[in-house]
């Protein structure tokens, strides 16, 4: 049994069939060791430090005159433990948390229906943080990350380099009752060396399930997001602004970036502003990284970040839940200082 | 979609190893929206409106002789939320609770080990609605779906249009208790345009654990289903009765249902009572759909289903738990009215 | 990363192509029914009584200069019920509870970042227990056997047969606090007929969690095992020991197993004694078995195990958590008789 298999996508032995509706399984393993310290400290094993460890499976099929159908099942994976929990996945079981969607696309476009990234967080949080939204420097402050139950539309390719994403998100409660409706717009423009993208979303307040918990939202959750980066070639810059609004509270966070390739790999390097809105509990991050490129699929990196938090301001560096460095104690004022090692691997 | 698509088994580039031991992964996206009123109206996005939403692998290795082992594991996804939860799994992870079988075939017919369609529920019930017991317009009343821990014998193929299943399902408790020992035979006649199956199957009475959940049953809960179509070309007509029992409640089930291919697609249409016995409290339902098949693989698809309750009689449209109708509130007397349209991919 | 790959899609049907960067999927499903009686009996269909029922996606990528990345994602299933619980996983979905690491391997060895087996239980119980640690007649006694949030190394297999393995796994706890820190050595000798292996761990007292459930451990808890075989070609023979020490509690377990081919499979036979230090509260287990090879991936097997209870001992046969023998009542001192046929099939 340890001989076994490769699976491979045939139909009935046709060569041609094969390249018309291709079935891929694709998936990342990512795992390191960190240190983190603030009032205490804690080491341990980190996953995803440079990408979200994932497996899915995905496919296109060509249904002629420009029409296609697509799906994309694609869950999170901790490989530091094995469970299947992610951000938005309270057990330990596997499940296609990431992404989950039926699509037909054409020459207008593309429709989504199931799972996916929220429209106000794919583009403008993804493609400008240079550390990906993942690891300890990551840039932090996006509430919704995920809509379940969604419609979703996409421009065409076309377009000149702009494009645009709708995102409808149904609460599914009875009658009048819209908690958990979610709305979101992204539109940009991305050509040659210039990216853009500037994004809203709302989510509407109440008891808010997605499937793997429960939330509930007094007020209404507003955001704005405005993303840009500019490749010079020898750096990238890019610039992330985003701020939050619910109720009376608000947070704006601000990320100046740099991206550079140096010999094998890329050196990144990033400043974060956490302020919070008519007060003084604000945050300051500094990171740098360096990834380094064994091949077109596997990477080792490294990471070191720091926190400066102001008066009552007590954050953390970024880690999912049950994450080691949700280990370490934060107090108010304090900063914190952390690093990670680590190997990603994707097939 | 049974076809589907094919991962095979490879080793080391060898054509002919291939054929001998092939390793299929395959699944079904089915996601739509939908609308369903009563006290209250709901909409949403649905999922599985015209096949059950799955991902499995599965595959048959040629032991010679004429016999075969095979295995099948094969889960419920519900791509509206990216979880594995189904009717018959609590939780959101995935798991293999559609099927989880090894068997062994041969000229004898076949043997399966694990969990499995009960024998009472899977030629009756799925053949011969022609909504596929999927979606708004199934028909409902089913106790038993699926059977755990379970041994059971098919007859072969080659029976002249006979077939036979024989299903035993061990309740695992010690000594004399019986609690959730499953047993159940169908039998039928499967030639050119006719179809009829008679399928009987028991449940005895106790606390009942399949591995995902407990029930109490307070009786023994005994089954009797029938089944039959005949494909005239232009139509095929469709009949089920189901009647389950347990202690002195009675529920019989009657469906009329006719299937006619227009265009490139089927028309379907369902008329089903639910009749309680020894009270008033019925239900009628009508329901009718068009299924429009972009490929083989692909179809997108429609369906309208409308139920009629009696005095205190309140059954909602279907639904599994979590689906978007159940929250809506159906009062006694109640009538309710819902509409799906939505996409399904397999692959 | 978004470039990720292929496992299936034989793209351009390159044979080349596939050997560089292959993606194996893999299984084991393995059912069958089973029999156990002490104070009462019960009768259930077993799941994994010759092997493990598993599913897995792992991976070589050749980085050049004789380094290689790979990953292993492997969960534990259970085809009786079709849930993923095993022994480590609490809840009814399935996850990569068996095995999830990224690695990297050389000249000079291999190191393994993630969750897999315990230094001090792989080699030494699964190498020389001829059950595999699985089935009604496996050897029982090892507490440790998965370890998360670990970092391994393994020496290269040039090494004139001998070998070793150094494994650590953080608590991940903040501070001083060493709660479930892991340390495991394993080192031996496998060349021709003979194989010897001594190893080594201990894990630190505390609250103990592996991402699936926690334990409070009051000691910290130390083991050896010693395990050797030796092939005669018609027979071999096999020897293990382990202690394990928690506090003033110690139990040493001892086996003497035989294999030998017979016919188309092999015979098994072990005795198998655990002695719990200064108490005559001790067991002794005899078994014996037959694995019939259909195919090299399919076998039917068959086992007999008595379990003789001594004083207060009341030790079942092996079984997982929520197995079918797991209902039944040992009393004190009370002998145990179970057997189980069934059916392994690997893909």
């Amino acid at each position: 049994m340890k001989k076994s298999l490769i699976a491979l996508a045939v139909l009935a032995a046709s060569g041609a069939a094969m390249a018309q509706s291709s079935v891929t399984m694709f998936g990342i393993v990512d795992v390191g060791v960190g240190h983190v310290s603030a009032t205490n400290s804690v080491s341990g094993v980190t996953q995803s430090g440079n990408s979200s460890s994932r497996l899915g499976f995905r496919g296109v099929e060509d249904l002629g005159g420009g029409l296609k159908a697509g799906f994309w099942l694609e869950g999170a994976i901790s490989p530091d433990t094995g469970t299947g929990a992610g951000a938005n996945n309270a057990g330990p079981g596997f499940a296609f948390s990431r992404r989950s969607t039926v699509s037909l696309a054409g020459n207008f476009g593309e429709v989504r229906l199931g799972r996916e990234l929220a429209a106000g967080y794919d583009k403008p949080a993804i493609s400008y943080d240079p550390f990906g939204q993942v690891g300890l420097a990551a840039l932090q402050g996006w509430t919704t990350v995920r809509v379940s139950n969604g419609v979703s539309y996409r421009t065409p390719a076309n377009l000149g380099g702009f494009f645009a994403t709708a995102h409808y998100g149904f609460g599914e409660q009875a009658g009048n009752n819209t908690a958990g409706r979610y709305f979101g717009l992204a539109g940009g423009y991305e050509n040659g060396p210039l990216s853009v993208t500037l994004a809203a979303d709302q989510v509407k307040a109440g008891v808010v399930n997605n499937g793997y918990s429960s939330v509930t939202l007094a007020n209404d959750l507003k955001t704005w997001s405005l993303g840009a980066s500019y490749d010079l070639g020898v750096v990238k810059p890019a610039f992330v602004y985003h701020s939050e609004k619910t109720g009376s509270v608000k947070n704006n966070i601000y990320m100046l970036a740099l991206t550079a390739p140096v010999g094998p790999g890329n050196l990144i390097g990033s400043y974060a502003r956490y302020d919070l809105k008519d007060s003084n509990n604000d945050s300051n991050a500094l990171a740098i990284g360096y990834v380094y490129n064994l091949s077109k699929r596997t990477a080792v990196y490294g990471t070191y970040a720091h926190m400066n938090n102001k008066n009552a301001a007590a954050r953390n560096l970024n880690g999912v839940s049950g994450s080691f460095n949700s280990n370490v104690t934060v107090g108010a004022g304090e900063n914190v200082d952390g690093y990670q090692v680590g190997i990603r691997h994707a097939f």
